[in-house]
């Protein structure tokens, strides 16, 4: 079977419905991470909420970004992370994934994601905001900026790893962590949900030189 | 067996040498896209770079973005899209990944990586940069801005989607893209390349109603 190679241009893409159009954008950057941020508010109100938009930034300050939406349901998250300064970031492994996508839910200010679908919030040294227990890698963030990006109005948080915490089966000799092996999860489009099988890890590439697979 | 969780502070990371910190702060994230990107320079030299870095930033406009690091390999890409405005961005399938892998080498400005590693330009209608005719889902894309974030000198850069190119199996009623079927692979840490397997869909979450798998 030959496939036919479909062509969707601008102005297509302008006069779509709006839940087809966000389905269809939604895919084409590729794969997402799957990460719940764990956040508490001055009053002591805690709060969860899963992001597909977690990104590296840097190694060296370690920094992550994450792209909020406006009046989207993670709006208690955000207030929450200007007011405290504090958030923690949770992978979504296949154990929670369900209750992961559950606290996409609009819930009420006053209520508790965690509760809510089942997650334990825990609560390590200095570090204010919540992480969630059944998640196997997981780290405080201190907010370093957030700044608006004036083309769709959608926010560009960026924070500071402090403290990481993962099962040391996953942490490798050579710094980098199998996070296939604490079943983490990947995301496409909006809703759809992915477990992984590693096709392999590549050696650093040089000109003229073949790639070759490592461990 | 118990699993232990390994505890690593803002200090221990501070003095990691320098890529044994890469790996693991690359890892936190999550998963991560693999694309290419094709650009081509004012006087016609063709550049192809992988990217880990680009993500969904809105539907409405269509919207992407990556991040450039200053000094990467992708100096080229860069300042083609300045040069240009134009750019596109090519799914990573199984097909591939090797051959993608390898544009992250070094080489000089007027080496081609499509020739170097074994990749075909194709040219599409106005899009004036070249697509990869091996991946399966790609996009033509028009620069709408590129900010310096100024906590470690990286790069936003933001583009909205013109002409959108994939196979038709993929496209699915509601405008989703099983992106799985086109063997589209995702990234975790530096070097390690994934394929997925569907865990399900999820329907829209709301608060009180279990969520249920869709199609």
């Amino acid at each position: 079977m030959v496939n036919r190679t479909v062509h969707i241009d601008q102005n297509q893409l302008a006069e779509m419905e709006q839940r087809y159009r966000a389905h269809l954008v939604n895919s084409l950057s590729g794969f997402k991470s799957a990460n719940l941020i764990g956040t508490i508010s001055e009053s002591g109100q805690t709060n969860l909420a899963i992001v597909s938009s977690v990104f590296h930034l840097g190694a060296d300050p370690a920094l992550v970004g994450f792209i909020s939406r406006p009046n989207s349901v993670a709006r208690d998250t955000l207030s929450n992370i200007i007011a405290t300064g504090s958030y923690t970031i949770n992978q979504v492994n296949s154990d929670i994934w369900q209750q992961a996508h559950q606290t996409s839910a609009r819930y009420e200010p006053q209520q508790c994601e965690f509760a809510e679908v089942g997650l334990t919030p825990e609560y390590y040294q200095e570090v204010q905001a919540p992480f969630v227990a059944q998640s196997r890698l997981k780290y405080g963030v201190k907010l370093e900026s957030y700044q608006r990006i004036e083309l769709n109005q959608t926010l560009l948080v960026i924070g500071s790893i402090t403290d990481i915490l993962l099962d040391d089966v996953a942490l490798k000799n050579d710094g980098s962590i199998d996070i296939e092996q604490l079943n983490s999860v990947c995301v496409s489009g909006l809703d759809c949900y992915h477990r992984t099988e590693r096709l392999g890890r590549l050696s650093y590439a040089k000109p003229g030189k073949p790639i070759t697979l490592i461990d």
